[in-house]
């Protein structure tokens, strides 16, 4: 960032389903392709977005964060903004933050929901584009116990769907399946909530892919601590599909350790796997 | 209904997105349409469906309440119906009544919901298709005060798209809009809840229109009220889009009674227009 520019934090939210996913492709429709569209028009530069977690196709979000830097900060306003955006990406917020502050690398952690409907009827028509049909009851708590084995810090190759370039050790600060009964349509489903200082790729999938079966007494509860303990993709954890999976958060420390918590994170990054 | 025949209530939820409404129409996609096709499959023998409130096209469902007569009711189990049906129709609930229950004419009144994002960054992607988008914050007292002057039994032919062939009398029960703030994205909705009697053709579309420019401070609070005074589709009150409209509940008296509500509706609705 040079002086004569200003960095922004904008946080995104995104219906992933007619996106291949967040990272720019040629001849692709992308969320940050349309983004950078967008925030490039309005601002009579070319912005380059920086995200906190590259979502892939399908995937959706309501706490995206990015930031870009821009030598003509007035031309995008909030409302500006989303004028210009289709209907499936909205800007929620646009704040200056200083130059040490990095969307990516300066993150704490990220937390995701993967929603499944476990109602015999099949999941409400309304929300459907959201959820996985598994179309019977999930003993939440089999889940729940199987769940906890895998919190803390640990190697998921297991976890990851293509080989990381670096370490592929990610510490789960939590992770937790809610039952909710939606209070319109009295339709049942189950929540999974994960949150993690990063993910590797497919990571989330992959967690409620040794889950669910668990969820469905086909596999026993100690089957996802088993798979992590493998280390190895041949642990034959399920990759479950995108559509029912939301970014909601990034979690970030305090101004003043921006700056430090990039540097961490940068050198973790670059360990190589052990 | 004949004596070998056992009639059953079902409550029905839908996506109106891809259907042409409810009521059946040839070459057409209508829900009435492919539950009756669906049904009458699962029973071998034709089925025919009564309906509490015919949605127009568009319109979406998570309380519709139907009445149909069976000879072999053992096919219609609520699990085996849905995995029969697309996933834009879901029977949330299937129960044996007595031949004295009618869907349309038993029910003591509907209840619909109308949801506006009000916000002004849009919808929140992920609800957008069942949202309006006005783009700038409604005044919910405004409307509020507008609504109240709109309960009790009055004519609606102001709010009536099309001739109706009974009267245009109904009863509006409660009317209330009532602001929203999504707990996972923070955007703003304003959700007007509406119960009657009965409506009449588009008169819940035709509500939101006479409020929402009071709430956007476009008409004066009395523009509602006075255009339901002129009894004329000429008082100038504009239909909405039918994507945000949901009908959420139909309420009935108990058991006892529903041959005798049939009895006061079908009088009611064969007075001629006052």
């Amino acid at each position: 960032m040079s002086d004569s520019t200003t960095r922004l934090r904008m946080q995104v939210a995104y219906d992933g389903t007619d996106f291949a996913g967040w990272a720019q492709q040629r001849d692709q429709r992308t969320v940050q392709g349309e983004l950078q569209r967008v925030l490039s028009h309005l601002a009579g530069e070319q912005i380059v977005l920086t995200c906190a977690g590259r979502t892939d196709a399908g995937v959706h979000a309501r706490g995206q964060v990015v930031h870009l830097d821009v030598r003509t900060v007035g031309q995008l306003g909030v409302e500006r903004i989303n004028r210009a955006l289709p209907g499936d990406i909205r800007v929620l917020e646009v704040d200056e933050v200083t130059g040490d502050f990095d969307a990516r690398f300066s993150a704490l952690w990220r937390r995701y929901s993967y929603t499944v409907s476990d109602d015999p009827r099949g999941p409400d028509p309304l929300r459907r584009r959201y959820v996985l049909d598994v179309g019977r009851e999930l003993d939440i708590e089999a889940m729940n116990a199987a769940a906890a084995a895998l919190v803390g810090e640990h190697d998921f190759t297991s976890y990851c769907k293509l080989k990381e370039h670096g370490t592929t050790i990610r510490e789960i600060l939590a992770l937790e399946w809610e039952r909710r009964i939606d209070e319109l349509s009295g339709t049942a489903t189950a929540v999974m909530h994960v949150t993690a200082d990063a993910f590797c790729h497919s990571m989330v999938r992959s967690l409620a892919g040794a889950l669910i079966p668990v969820g469905e007494h086909r596999k026993p509860v100690d089957f996802p601590r088993a798979a992590l303990d493998m280390k190895s993709r041949a642990a034959g954890v399920p990759v479950m599909p995108a559509h029912p999976l939301v970014l909601e958060e990034v979690g970030y420390p305090p101004q003043g350790q921006w700056a430090r918590r990039q540097q961490q994170t940068r050198t973790v990054r670059d360990l190589p796997p052990s």
